[in-house]
Order: C-alpha cells, then sequence, then structure tokens
C-alpha cells in the first residue's frame, strides 16, 4: 500500500463509520414485504457510496423483487484478472426485538463493537470492500486489477433475482475470482478463509386436526392436539444421539478425508468458544464428530419457528385446530437439496398419523459449496492476510450458507475467494447484531492487499 | 307453570334476547388483565339485570381480583328448600379473531343462533336462571323455593376470589341444593345432567438453550435448539396409544364400575357425533375405553399452546434459545391436582437433558367433582326434564371442568344439580361460540319446572 492510501485511510475513518452508521439505519428486511420500500432506499444509498468511491457504470438494476446494484471499473488493462466483488444490503428481520440492548436500526457504538441489524451480516463487510477500492482510486487513482460489483437485496430470502440476472448477464460479469466478505474470521487476530459452505433447504410444516379450535374439557382425549401432533412430528426429526432420522438423510454427505479432519482439527476452536459465545448450559448434536466438523461439514434440521394454539397472558384450556413448524436444513456436499426436500417430506407424510393432515410447503434451497484451494486467487488471498495480519489464514468449512456461491462458480467457473471479516460472536440472524470496528478498518487493508497481490503473477 | 307466567314468557322473547346480547357486548375476559374494567362492567350489569328481575339484597363484592355479585329471595317459608343458584360473567379470550364469521363482542343471530363470546359460556345460560325468576316474581310475585344467587368474573381464570368468599361466607350461601348451567345437553330435545366433571391442573413450561437466539449456520449441529428440545419433551408426554406417561398419572383413578359403563354406554354420543362436530379426519385416543368414557372418566393432558423461534413471514435461520408451552389436564376422581402437578414438573425435570434448562409454572388447580344421584334436588331436576322436554334426563360425566362445583359440595355440603343448556357444537372457548336460541327459551321453562318440582316433597 502506497504512502498516501494508508494516510487516506486514517484520516477518513470517522467518516467511514459515520456512512456505516447511515447506511445501516435503513432497516431493509427483505423477507418482510412491508419494508420493500427500504430495501429499494439500502439499494439507492449503495449507488451512491459507489458512485462517491469513484466506480463506474454505476446501475440500479430492477428486478420482480428487490433491486440488484452494480458497477465496475476495467481500467487494469486486458492481461490484469478480473475480479467480482459481491455483497448484500438486505438484512434479517430483528425480532425478537425485546432482547435488543439498543435499537437494531439505531446502530449504537459500544467499545469497539457497532450494534445495528446488519452490522456485520452484511453491510459492515460490504461497505469494507467498497471502502477499500475508494482509498485505491481516490490516491492511486486506479486500481491494480479489473473489477466488477455486484450486490443484492434478496440474500436473506430467497436471492432468485441475482439468480436469474447472473444466468442472463453472464459475460457481462465475467470474472477470474469471486471476493466475497460474508463470513467470519476466528478471532480479529487470525485471518480465516472459508474453503466449504454448507447448503440449505427449508419449508413450513402444517398439522391440522379439527376444523377449529376445540374446548379441551368436551373433547380432550378423543381428538388429536394439533400441537401435539406436531411435536410428536418434530421430535421424530432427530435421534437421542442427535442424528437427523429422515432415511437417506446422511446418504450423500462427502466422507469427511482424514488430511481434511487434520486440518480442520488444527482450527483453534473448541467446545469451550462455543459455550462461550453461545451461553448455552452444554455442548449439543453428534459425538463422534468434533465441533468443527459437526458445523461445518455434517448437516443439520433445525426448528427455527414453532407455534399453535393461545399464546397469549393467562390460558385457554384449547385443544388447537393447527399448528405450524418453519424448520431448515444446512446441507453438506454431496447432499442434493431437492432430494433432500423430498425425503423430508416423504417421511413426514409418512409419520404423519391419521388423527391429522400434514402439510409441506418448500421455502427455498441451495447446495452447498466447496472450493479449489490451488488457485491464484486464494493464493493470493493467503498472501495478503500474511502481509496486513502476519500470519498463515485459516481455512474452514463454515455452516452457514450463501447461496451465490454456487451460482458464480457454476456460472462464471470464477475461483470463489471467502474472507470473512465478522466475528464468531457477532450475533448475526440474532438480537444486538454487532460488527468489529477493528476489523472494519483492517478489513479495508486487507482487500487492497488483496487487489495488489491478485495483480501479481 | 301458570297461564300469567306462560304468557308473560312468551311476550318478553325479544326483550329477554336484547337484554342478553347488550351483556354479550362487554368484552369480560377475566384473563387479560386489559379487560379487568370490562369484567367490572359485566357485573354492574348482572347487579341490575337481578334488580329488574324481583331480587333482594343485591350486591357487587369487591375482591383482590374481579367482583361477585350476589342476590336473594327467602321468602319462600323456612320449611322450603334453599336453592343457591350460580353464574359465571366472566369469558375466554376470543383469538384466533381471524377465524370469527363475526366479531366476538358484537353478537350476531345466525338462524336459531346467537354467535358472540361467552354467548353459552356462560353469560346466556346464567340469564337463562334469572329470567326464570324474574318470569316467576312479575307474575306469581313469589318464588316456590328459597333462592340465592351468586356469580363470579374469574371462572375462566383461577377461581380465587370466589373460592376466599364461600370460605368465609358458608352461613350466608348455606343452601340444600345447587343449580348450575354451565354445561351442555346433548341435543335441543335431550335434556342432560352431569353427575362427574373433570379436574384441571395446568403450568407453562419454558425451555431455555441458548443465553439469545444463534445463527443456525454458525451454530448448527453444536447447540440444542430450543424448539426442538421443547418438542422432544413435549412428545414424550404421551405414548404411542395416546396415553399419558407420566409416572403415576393413573395411579389414583377410580376405576369405571359395570354398572357405570353401562349407563355411559347408554348415552347418545359417539365417535361420528364427534367427527362431525369436531371436523377432525380421525378419532384418536385410548382405545381401550369409548369415546364417552374418554371424555368424561379419564384424564388427559393437552398443550393449550406451544411457541418459540421465528413465526413471521417469511424465513429467519435462526436457533431459538427458548420455547414455550402451556399444558393443561383434566383429571378425574380420585385424582389430587397438586399430587399430579408434582409428577408431571417431576417428570419434566427428569427428562431435562443437560443441553437446556427447563422451568415449570403452575398455573392452577382442582380436582374432579362426582355428584351423588339419589338426592331430592336430582329427581326434582328428572321431573322437570319430563315436565319440559318429555323424556328422561340423560346422566353424564363431562370432560369440563367447574371448579366452583367442589367449593359447594365441600363447603356447603349442597347437592350440585348440573343442568346444561349448551350444546356439544356451540364452541365453547373457540372461535363462532354461539347459544341455541331455543334452549334459551325453553331453558327458561325447565328452570321454572325445576323450582316447582324442588317445593314437592
Amino acid at each position: 500500500m502506497e504512502v498516501s492510501t494508508a494516510a487516506y485511510l486514517a484520516e477518513s475513518r470517522s467518516r467511514q463509520l459515520a456512512e456505516l452508521i447511515d447506511w445501516l439505519r435503513i432497516p431493509s428486511i427483505s423477507t418482510l414485504p412491508e419494508h420493500a420500500a427500504d430495501v429499494h432506499r439500502a439499494a439507492v444509498w449503495l449507488t451512491q457510496a459507489l458512485q462517491r468511491a469513484g466506480l463506474e457504470h454505476v446501475e440500479l438494476i430492477e428486478t420482480d423483487l428487490h433491486p440488484l446494484v452494480y458497477a465496475d471499473w476495467l481500467h487494469a488493462g486486458p492481461s490484469a484478472p478480473t475480479l467480482l466483488i459481491y455483497g448484500h444490503f438486505d438484512v434479517q428481520p430483528a425480532d425478537p426485538l425485546d432482547e435488543w440492548h439498543a435499537p437494531p436500526f439505531e446502530p449504537t457504538q459500544r467499545g469497539d463493537d457497532l450494534v445495528a441489524r446488519g452490522a456485520s451480516d452484511d453491510k459492515g463487510q460490504t461497505l469494507v470492500l467498497i471502502k477499500a477500492i475508494e482509498a485505491l482510486l481516490q490516491t492511486v487513482g486506479r486500481l491494480p486489477v479489473n473489477v466488477k460489483f455486484i450486490a443484492e437485496g434478496e440474500e436473506e430470502s430467497d436471492g432468485e433475482s441475482i439468480a436469474r440476472y447472473v444466468a442472463t448477464h453472464t459475460a457481462k460479469l465475467a470474472a477470474d475470482a469471486v471476493l466475497i466478505s460474508d463470513s467470519h474470521m476466528l478471532s480479529p487476530s487470525q485471518p480465516t478463509l472459508l474453503y466449504g459452505l454448507r447448503g440449505m433447504w427449508g419449508c413450513e410444516i402444517t398439522v391440522r386436526g379439527a376444523a377449529h379450535d376445540l374446548h379441551s374439557g368436551t373433547f380432550g382425549g378423543v381428538i388429536h392436539n394439533a400441537n401435539q401432533a406436531l411435536a410428536e412430528l418434530l421430535a421424530a426429526l432427530h435421534d437421542s444421539t442427535g442424528r437427523v432420522t429422515v432415511p437417506g438423510f446422511y446418504d450423500a454427505v462427502r466422507k469427511l478425508t482424514d488430511t481434511e479432519r487434520t486440518l480442520l482439527a488444527a482450527v483453534p476452536h473448541g467446545e469451550r468458544e462455543i459455550l462461550d459465545e453461545s451461553g448455552a448450559p452444554a455442548i449439543w448434536g453428534e459425538a463422534e464428530f468434533t465441533v468443527v466438523e459437526r458445523t461445518g461439514a455434517r448437516p443439520t434440521l433445525e426448528i427455527n419457528g414453532m407455534w399453535g394454539g393461545f399464546t397469549g397472558t393467562g390460558f385457554k384450556t384449547v385443544i388447537p385446530s393447527e399448528a405450524r413448524a418453519k424448520v431448515s436444513c444446512r446441507l453438506v456436499p454431496d447432499q442434493d437439496p431437492e432430494a433432500i426436500g423430498a425425503a423430508i417430506e416423504r417421511y413426514l407424510y409418512q409419520l404423519a398419523p391419521p388423527t391429522v393432515q400434514v402439510s409441506v410447503q418448500k421455502s427455498f434451497g441451495a447446495p452447498a459449496f466447496i472450493a479449489p484451494l490451488d488457485a491464484p486467487a486464494v493464493h493470493a488471498a493467503v498472501r495478503a492476510c500474511r502481509r496486513v495480519y502476519n500470519v498463515d489464514p485459516v481455512f474452514m468449512r463454515e455452516g452457514g450458507s450463501i447461496p451465490v456461491v454456487n451460482l458464480f462458480q457454476q456460472t462464471l467457473g470464477a475461483t470463489i475467494v471467502l474472507m470473512g471479516l465478522g466475528l464468531p460472536n457477532d450475533n448475526m440472524h440474532a438480537p444486538d447484531e454487532k460488527f468489529h470496528l477493528p476489523n472494519f478498518y483492517r478489513g479495508i487493508e486487507l482487500v487492497i492487499a488483496f487487489l495488489e497481490e491478485l495483480a501479481q503473477p
């Protein structure tokens, strides 16, 4: 990094933070229809930030749902590599609101952390990428590689708009590598490269018993309570060791090689860290795998939401006629989301007793991802980590899903570099989501180093 | 019934209906603190109705929670029996509101039915008792027996105020018999006397896993999902045959005698009727008992409410940290609510895995009730049914609970007569609660006949 760039970064910190706070005030929750206008506002805000950064061809692309944002800078020359940078400006819903210690859309600084919905996932991390480009363009006046930038507003919902756009704009988005910052690093001093991500499949399960709620005095003992039937179904989806009982669920799971188990065993993240971060009383799950293996290389099935009957203050001695659950799976290579979804549906229908009606409505699906490790862009990322952090990055598989990585890998044939700047205790998708500000500032240096290293043969 | 009384009833029908509608407009939901003033208004309304009826010593009795209402007419002479009449003016909550076809507190006539929360449970049935007294006092000018009237506003919550009042006002309330209309008759032409009621025990179960909601990508596979842990606990409370698995749950259950099984087998209410009334796809429960035995003489455990995690529109791939359920039991003779509650708590704590924390908070408890059948007041009720309906009443045990009956039986030593005027499809405690108006009008005649028969030796 040139001296002028370093000086620019040092003097522009408060402005960078102010911009992030400004963006985080927009409640761009993509899954809630009442926030559609906010998602659009967040996209407009992003186009302005890209223009300020000095990127060209800044474009707000309308879709059937939430807009996409594109920009590029293509003056590094035809022999320089082309990097596609991806981010997203939509955020998760903020509830349960009463568990936040500050309003989710009024960003609050607490020590070195900035607390707000979207702080780390993914507005903070996306802004790191933009601020790195801005620092170079505003000081050196050029970038060492050609850069394309695309961001979406449906990452937290189904991402259908970007899927359609990438499929129809392959040449426009063509790149040698894709850089995504939408994941964790193990600690503020331990850079982390993800080479595997879990896929997803999600559905809503509805159990219907009687045609309407019934008085438990009159009908208790002769009508199957929908809450009970749902609890029985849901409980049957795991055995007592934490394994998913759906027939065929693990059939396609790619086995960990001995080499990979050794690599993952070196990750300095164990049961103690997980208990500290979660506050749970004990570790749970498949005992024959380490916690790092379980969160990265094993598929899971979670009950994200569950509700039925009377849930207000007081009591209502009712037999509810209907109960529902939102269930989602994290999938690993080589599980096929459609096949897993079909197996889950089949199993639920098979378990369903004749006393209730069970229906399963698919919400979304995305396959798992695994990246090749021996690629120029990965080597450049390793060198950039060494330069900025003075240590080698850790290679990890992560439990989360970024559906777009499969899309980029398959459609563009590009090397995916997942260089996360969040922390494991950032409460992504939970109350008090935060972004560790030292990661924000040092992350900008890391991205600059990566752009510079990527230009080296 | 004298001619003048019959004429009075015929000409006052529209006024009686208007009064009921007026009372039903008051949303006197006793379990919701925000409706406390409405419960009080419903009590004031009742004192005015009792005054119009010609009862004396009308009193609104303030308590720690919702008021009681008392009145009497004691001029039948010392040799005439004394009848205590009971009703309640509080109602169940109205949700789910979107399943009502008309607003719950805007009474709507639909054919012969009046649809409103509280229509049958218990404002409609309570008003029947008052209108019978009014018809006699306004025409004959006297009642054939001494009458005391008491009503409460906490029947749908825990009824603690009336329990304290009865315990400290035994002489004031002393009676030979107690008449309660807060139950069903099998059909509009089949009068029904209940001789058994189930007791109750209720609690709220809370399962806590992590300290806050977690990202299912980061923590899926290593932290026990609170929804899943709750589903596993709840599912473990019944076996596959519908029996409650709580150790000792059935130990104290009084066995049905052969005589009683024969009596209950004669009840013209079977699986077909239950399927018609409930709209459920199949009958559920303990196969070795008939449906009439199951709803009347077998204890049950119901999950009245259950909730945890993200339940809004869209999806949130969260591992919820907390999940809750409201669970209640219907108890039979000779189960002790406290002992059953303790057994349930013990079992839940025993089932709870080390990966979550389980807490159980008791909400309420009341023992079951069984009445002697060979008593003058019961014989009078049978004769009254024959006079007005031209058939013998059916004797049934019912699944519901009226906690106050144990109180009256034990404290006053009175014979309890449970002469219900609701119908099995009245949707008590459910959306579209209704009262069948022919039961309203004919019920008034039945109560008049009962008062007259009770005066006969």
